[in-house]
């Protein structure tokens, strides 16, 4: 059997399983939340309060943007979530390097910041970079003069459980290097969970006035190569609007989302007339296709990573899908802020 | 009159003037180099030596990523050239920073590197970056320090003439400052030409195997603020390769490219059967409708920016666009390295 055709089928066994999966999803029930338009917030399943935060604001007549980045805002500054933000895991180095990225619908303009350093809310940096230069993407050094000169204060992002997790990290490493290993039993199990971690929120509203705007924010893959940008402040991989049309966000392995453009092409298949799920299975086919390198895929054959793809469209009809699942994401869908599940391809135990 | 509909009919009239104007490009017969396959590279209008070399390596067996990436080290290396590697104009601040992606069809992998410093050739960079990490794009600091790991030598790129180009833009900023203006006689014409300068070269070649890569080199926007980034390293606005479809590359002002990944548009129009020269057209005009911000449109309701695209499919086919013109490119066309015209929407003389 070719790779194609066996990938064909596990895809099409896949999206039976996910029909079923969303029948609670497509059963919901849309309501006009306002006489003006819909309402609708979609996040990452680490977004509940942003949903919640950026659904109250709306509804009080913000604009989408101010609104999802107030909502991103909250994770960023939570030590407790280790994919964002302060109290995200660090480079290799054992420093927090964010990246952040903002798209407003109605002007179909965008900013962005990556590898940024000590400034807690990459997301407000981004959105300045639009309103105040010329610019799209600021990075690194540059960067961080530009959020110094707006006034943002540069603090540590490492929290100490951030940093305990980056040194068992590099103390296990190798057995080539001078550290020695930790008592592999003093690891938490938590701690081990997090060896890989690519967590990122992203956040998509539609607001009273039926304008869509995105915001993408994280600390990046843990303990990657200093510099390292994933997808998370690309337009195009992590994060796209087009006001006409919809909006989408990823999170997950950003690599490979940097070489398929996932959140344009979804965005581009909604054009097209496809639902916010259908139009996310269909790029995340797309991106499953294109790994053809080795590290790419485990012994079944499957892929080796995980990306997650979540849309939201100009009516308010929103969905997501990841590569492995079970899996959820947030939403404010009108009445009520709550989970809902993702269609997926593959289960989380075929990852292995 | 709209502005939609007001663009739709310049479109128009400035499509029929493009076909008129690239007859000699589809008259141009198109003839099998080899009995393997068609050789065909193409560059920006900076790179006839670029497509020369690229294609000499190609006819003798080299894979399609080797020879792209030689050709345009021709011009990262070469100090006349101030839009590329050594010689670039810099940063405000007088530093100069380089942005490259390279993109290898056959296994759809992909590096970049961006705001790096001190590297003549960013293009060896991206390319290591996709070859000897798991990671796509490293940026700033850190990407100097991957140089260095793998025995880049850090040097000057400031050329002195470069250095000039900058001083006189800084003293002629502002009188609000404490740099007296300069003799504006003393000032070449030919330096004033370059305070907005915005060149780039992207490389795209197709081998003896029918493989298709591409590569995207630059200095980036005369007198950026640090850390800005175009579109140049991004995979999917400054290049893209699908190895099934073709690929394409662009030059020009990277913001508007970042916010409408035309790269990777220009190669889903090629995947839905449009021409290379077609499928840059249909994107450029999608980029001229969503440039909606005030600072992005003249006096006359154009854009206020240039932006240029070109393409290659799989069967060796070639084309290019830009928002104004007249302008070319220079193309190896399997029989000869020569210049080709570009198709235009505007003239120059409508840009001012």
């Amino acid at each position: 059997m070719k790779r194609r055709s066996f990938l064909q089928n596990t895809f099409l066994t896949a999206l039976s399983g996910a029909v079923l999966k969303n029948k609670l999803l497509n059963a919901a029930p849309f309501s006009s939340f306002s006489a003006k338009g819909k309402v609708v917030v979609v996040s990452s399943s680490n977004g509940l309060r942003a949903t919640q935060k950026a659904a109250e604001m709306i509804l009080n007549g913000s604009d989408a943007l101010d609104a999802v980045i107030a909502g991103v805002n909250i994770v960023e500054e939570d030590p407790e979530d280790h994919s964002v933000g302060y109290g995200g895991l660090p480079n290799e180095e054992g420093v927090v390097e964010l990246d952040s990225c903002v798209m407003h619908g109605p002007t179909h303009n965008a900013g962005a910041v990556a590898a940024l350093r000590n400034i807690k809310n990459p997301s407000k940096v981004a959105r300045l970079v639009m309103e105040r230069t010329d610019h799209v993407l600021l990075v690194g050094e540059g960067a961080l003069k530009f959020a110094k000169a707006h006034g943002f204060k540069e603090e540590d992002l490492l929290t100490d459980e951030a940093r305990k997790i980056w040194l068992y990290w590099k103390e296990s490493l190798s057995d080539k290097d001078d550290w020695f290993l930790p008592p592999i039993d003093k690891i938490p199990e938590k701690y081990r969970k997090m060896f890989d971690i690519t967590g990122t929120i992203t956040c998509l509203g539609l607001d009273l006035n039926g304008n869509i705007s995105g915001v993408t924010t994280t600390s990046g893959l843990a303990f990657k190569i200093p510099g390292r940008v994933g997808d998370s402040p690309i337009i195009g991989a992590g994060l796209y609007v087009d006001n006409e049309v919809g909006a989408a966000g990823s999170t997950g392995r950003g690599e490979e989302n940097l070489k398929n453009l996932s959140c344009y092409q979804v965005v581009e298949y909604m054009r097209e007339g496809y639902s916010p799920e259908e139009a996310c299975k269909k790029v995340l086919k797309r991106v499953i296709d294109h790994a053809k390198l080795p590290n790419l895929k485990n012994k079944k054959g499957l892929p080796s990573f995980n990306l997650r793809l979540y849309a939201l469209n100009k009516k308010g009809k929103f969905g997501a899908a990841s590569i492995y699942g079970p899996a959820d994401f947030a939403v404010f869908d009108g009445k009520e802020n709550k989970k809902y599940s993702c269609a997926y391809f593959y289960e989380w135990k075929d990852m292995k």
